[in-house]
């Protein structure tokens, strides 16, 4: 295989996406692919683009350019129940938050809108929303609520209802109100790709299955390596690893799909989206 | 003033600049413009791009795009020694990097540049560099030494030490290599705009200004107020608010310039910039 061929993948440069990359490290699996590290927004903007061949994608992009895209199979990062990376934090009690001022990280997609779906339908609440980066700080200087993701949301876990925040887990939230797992990202290749170079995504898919398996196997010590220069303790971490949910199972293709009808509902995304997979 | 003839100005949403934001929320100078907040490089690209009229910018960039800029008197983001927020760290002695990797943070433009001269020139080695997001935890997974900034260097700054890291902070290399304070970042106003419009730049600026000196006459109660939803306490972000250098005076005008000289001697930037500034 010539260099030009290698496919160019994406991959999310962050604590909660080490169990899929941990294992490609050990394997060598990523001498075979032209690897772009980056974060998760810019990886959804590249793959749409057909900047990225294969790559993870926020589970309401995919929804949006579905036409142009194949799911991989058996392979998402989701929770079923708490995710304890995914929160809206409050400073007001929820249904107070009606036409309050409620800040979004900039870096999110699916949990923003998952998160007002739920404040719309569930409280009957419509914030005054506005985008920022995803500061804890800043945003809870000119806002009553947030929505955050990663490290962020993963400390403020642990640390904000003791400083008086109320912390919603929106892998719980999306449990307990339609009963499924939730799939915040899925993995995706480009239709025209994956007709051209069927050998190649299946390659890629393998060596991804394989990295998570083999990182699962391990979760211990992919925590003890994480933990080293993270502010949480490797039993938090194994913890986190070990709650997330990499995996894209029936349940979790239901999940899915319920969340893309809710979306088409509210006028989010085109239509309710059946998903297609990549033959691998 | 009709609402189309604000200025567009930018906004590092960091908790480094957060004095600097927080005497406009107070004052309610916000009002009077249309803030974009945002991340250092993306806020870098929006000056350049004309897509605003003033806001932060890295120094190399403002550098690069002197032409085109004039500079905000008395406004920067810099040290006078350590600044606690901008480090190399290390697994190994540093002349040990020679040929080896290194993860320079995707967020940062003048800290990696400044690391990639003193390496050079002090300790003679090349390493092979790589740009990443800046996560400390995956960055070490693949590379012996890294380049943050932000909160995750200032975690750095006080964890790593203990965890067997090398942590050599930036403003204090600088410094001691050549005698001067650093400067990270400037405020700049496209040329264009400040001809059409010395009165608003006048306004914008002296808003900046005045947040800048009343944050820094309140430092305690921002370091308070900040540390509610982050990991550090009030007394280290007070510490932090304090040994970060908001001004832009003659000594730091010469560590700029002497930063800009070095930068051309290694063509980083085309040619050395002798600074100049908007009437204000």
């Amino acid at each position: 295989m010539s260099v030009s061929q290698r496919p160019r993948v994406g991959h999310i440069q962050f604590l909660n996406c080490l169990p899929i990359y941990w294992g490609l490290v050990r394997s060598g699996a990523l001498l075979d692919v032209e690897l772009t590290k980056d974060t998760p927004d810019r990886l959804n903007d590249m793959l749409v683009a057909g900047e990225l061949d294969i790559g993870p994608i926020s589970l309401v992009e995919y929804l949006r350019n579905a036409d142009d895209l194949l799911l991989l199979p058996d392979l998402a990062v989701g929770s079923d129940g708490p995710v304890l990376s995914v929160n809206l934090v409050s400073q007001l009690p929820l249904v107070a938050l009606d036409e309050r001022r409620v800040a979004l990280g900039s870096t999110s997609r699916t949990s923003v809108l998952l998160a007002r779906m739920w404040l719309a339908e569930v409280y009957g609440v419509t914030p005054d929303y506005f985008e920022c980066p995803p500061d804890l700080t800043t945003m809870l200087l000119e806002a009553d609520a947030a929505v955050l993701i990663g490290d962020t949301a993963l400390r403020a876990t642990y640390d904000a209802p003791r400083r008086g925040l109320d912390v919603y887990d929106l892998g719980q939230v999306w449990h307990d109100w339609t009963g499924l797992p939730m799939v915040f990202a899925v993995w995706a290749v480009r239709r025209g790709y994956a007709d051209a170079n069927p050998g190649l995504v299946k390659d890629v898919h393998n060596a991804f299955v394989r990295s998570r398996d083999e990182a699962l196997a391990h979760v211990d010590e992919v925590a003890e390596q994480a933990a080293r220069w993270e502010v949480f303790d490797a039993a938090t971490l194994a913890t986190y690893f070990r709650t997330l949910d990499f995996s894209l199972g029936p349940r979790q293709l239901e999940g899915l799909v319920e969340f893309g009808r809710r979306a088409a509902v509210v006028g989010a995304v085109p239509a309710t989206v059946m998903p297609a997979f990549a033959a691998v």
